[in-house]
């Protein structure tokens, strides 16, 4: 084609980079189309060509890895206190959502959901005294995902806290998690207070026996089944889950009904569960928790058994590579915030949910929740986009959860490091955005993008060891 | 084009009419596109141009119609016996589903629910008692749509029978509905015996005053609100209604677990609720019910306020030809059956149920249902397909039943008679198939289309009315 027949003729574009500019050339009248490529990452020199030699091994070592994964089978078996059953747990020892991190680093909501875990043990009479305990070294802090736990949001558990104990039955693991508060002035968005203190202490001494009692009468309870229902029924189980709330409560209250000898209790823990619609997510957490557990520890496999923030770092591990932590600072997300909040009232990105994610739910199954892009803004067709491209990055589908919009496909399942570093996709996140400040609470929600740094630092940390 | 360059090219089709052969085209390896084209609908002469003439003025009154559905504000009030509430009920009434139909014209699972009821009333001790009773001339049949009510499947309504009562609040109106049965032997499908009879009496005498004084205590149900919320949550209403289910559930429980004073019974109403994800189904077709009563008796509106099936005929009445009946002869549903049957066992269509449909849910928003396709068959995508073409014949969109899949678009609402006659589109309606003898029960379940001849009637009937 002569440049004069180019300039002669319609434009048709077709553009590579930053997509605003093809809706430039469309506005202008022009016939564009967006070709799907990104930059590649930097990774260390020979860290591809060591993984690409090790395909075979990595290959047979993931495909395991994702075996165990959809095997797994977690149920809810029982309530305890933390102290009682968390393995490690001391009366100095607090845990926390994300990668390690020391009391000086951390970020406001995750001071303040310590401050509140003090005063609630009696460690402290007031919140002064909390942080001045807090700071003082004598507490010992380390991530949940160290004990065979997770946190939503702040993640804070102490040693009296009811935790609700799920068995992965097929490979004999255990995983804990704190029953969920519900809304206004929880603790884990970072708010103490009154308050804060007096619904943990109804939990501790309401809730906890209730629904500890009606379990022992239904005994364990199917989650993976009841995750696989909330899919068909709107849930991705991480940023809505009123459907699995719901069934939940289905399963129980006639447990409740049954075991409860106080009328009035019954009637406040059913009201309570009734009233909070994330309550299942303290069960769709340590479920993918206890699942993924009994995936780590196996050499060679680039797949990651956890995603997690701590508000400061965002953290990586993989099944291969041990009790590695790869971390990049965490970002703070671009959400849909509520009336009278911005970004910059944002806390960077929290918490252990991103477990939903790392088991291929949450922002991986997002098509079968178009209902949550009214909450965290969007179309249901980006929902289905956001699924669609987790396909990329991930080294199966699972067998149990499906989509029915994607005619019952199973979900993107088992994140491959190697994926996400060589196409240049990183994990999408669907979560709730806490206020920077401690005491405030949730000022938005969204879909995230996990940063890229802590995936680069798992290829290079699996390429070495594979080396 | 010559003749000879046509059989040289390659094959290229434009099909109009039965699509098989578009596909026998594409299976020989042509490119084929089809024409959405019907045959035109045969209606009296001069109707077409009546109906066209009085535009402005069907207009008029279908937005008046249309308004009046909008508005409805279907609430559960409470519950009672059939004969203290349902208006003209006396001791020799049974109600039944869809248009009026004598005894000697009615199907088999409509006459083993009529024998089951008289069992159930203690009219006759026996089956075969209870048949000559039944042809006697001493009962009074009646449609429950001409008493205020609806009923699934069979939907016998005998005297004794507990019904729930739902308020349209906004416009003053009631409608009336039996509690849901659950699986298995149940009247509804036709069935009869000890098993029927002694669940009929269990509800008559433990769900139904457990669950009057749990109401009495919640005080009315918003049921518009509960809707909306199952559609998010993947039901459609009418063949889907767990999530209605679950939510009606969680409503009720703490107020059953407050009021019920004897906590087997409590247990056992919720385990009865638990275990049968229809319940709500009873509640959503009241609740359209309720509505549409409303819009009845609007001169001029070409819009359905009714459409139902007696398993013989079915039927359709219109918002502007007050209580007339068009019918046509109910179809055998072309459905998924049951391990173990098929069409040749099924008996044509039956039940109130399309009541949904008319209500602008079931199979009209089945988009919202994209789980429900594994139950009756399908893809997908085909339940999009269905919604979007019943936008085709319906005259607006429902301001408050969304469908997430479809960036919130209100459900296709209001069937105009006009629209489904001259675009020869029919309403899908998504159903049961009961077997067709007495006292087996569900075979299969489905998506059907409504015949076209009641439309057509009730289109010159409208025309003829407005000369």
């Amino acid at each position: 084609m002569s440049i004069q027949t180019l300039f002669s003729s319609p434009l048709r574009v077709v553009n590579v980079g930053i997509e605003s500019f093809k809706e430039a050339c469309v506005q202008a009248g022009a016939e564009a189309v967006q070709v799907d490529w990104r930059p590649p990452v930097d990774v260390a020199p020979d860290a591809e060509s060591i993984l690409a030699k090790r395909q075979a091994r990595i290959e047979k070592a993931n495909q395991k890895v994702l075996d165990i994964i959809q095997a797994g089978t977690p149920k809810l078996v029982g309530l305890d206190i933390a102290r009682n059953v968390i393995p490690g747990m001391t009366d100095n020892t607090i845990l926390h959502a994300g990668p390690p991190i020391t009391w000086d680093r951390m970020c406001g909501p995750m001071r303040g959901g310590i401050m509140a875990g003090l005063v609630y043990e009696g460690r402290a009479s007031t919140i002064e005294e909390a942080e001045a305990l807090a700071a003082s070294g004598k507490i010992k802090y380390a991530p949940c995902h160290e004990h065979g736990a997770v946190g939503p949001m702040a993640g804070i558990i102490t040693p009296s806290m009811p935790v609700m104990i799920i068995h992965n039955e097929k490979f004999g693991n255990r995983a804990f998690c704190t029953l969920n508060e519900g809304l206004g002035k929880v603790l884990r968005y970072g708010a103490f207070g009154a308050e804060v203190t007096q619904r943990l202490k109804w939990m501790e001494n309401t809730l906890y026996p209730v629904l500890k009692a009606a379990l022992a009468h239904t005994g364990p309870i199917d989650l993976k089944n009841m995750i696989a229902q909330a899919l068909h029924m709107g849930d991705e189980v991480h940023n809505r889950n009123r459907a699995g709330t719901s069934l939940f409560y289905r399963a129980i209250a006639p447990a409740i009904v049954t075991t409860c000898e106080n009328k009035e209790d019954a009637t406040a823990v059913l009201n309570f569960i009734n009233g909070n619609d994330h309550f299942f997510l303290n069960l769709s957490m340590p479920a993918c928790k206890a699942v993924l557990d009994a995936a780590r520890d196996v050499p060679g496999s680039s797949i990651a058994v956890v995603m997690c923030r701590n508000g400061t770092d965002f953290g990586v591990q993989l099944a291969g590579t041990g009790n590695l932590w790869f971390t990049a600072p965490a970002e703070v997300p671009d959400a849909l915030y509520f009336a009278g909040f911005s970004k910059d009232d944002a806390n960077p990105d929290i918490g252990d949910s991103a477990i939903t994610e790392t088991g291929g739910l949450g922002g991986f199954a997002i098509a079968a929740a178009p209902a949550i892009v009214q909450f965290v803004g969007g179309s249901a067709a980006d929902a289905l986009r956001y699924t669609h491209q987790m396909y990329e990055i991930t080294a199966g589908e699972s067998r149990m959860y499906q989509i029915p919009a994607l005619d019952f496909r199973g979900t993107p399942t088992g994140i491959d490091v190697r994926k996400v570093v060589e196409k240049n996709i990183v994990p999408v996140i669907d979560t709730g955005v806490a206020h920077k400040q401690a005491g405030v609470g949730q000022v938005g929600a969204g879909i995230v993008n996990a940063p890229m740094g802590p995936f680069v630092k798992g290829y290079e940390a699996l390429a070495k060891m594979l080396k």
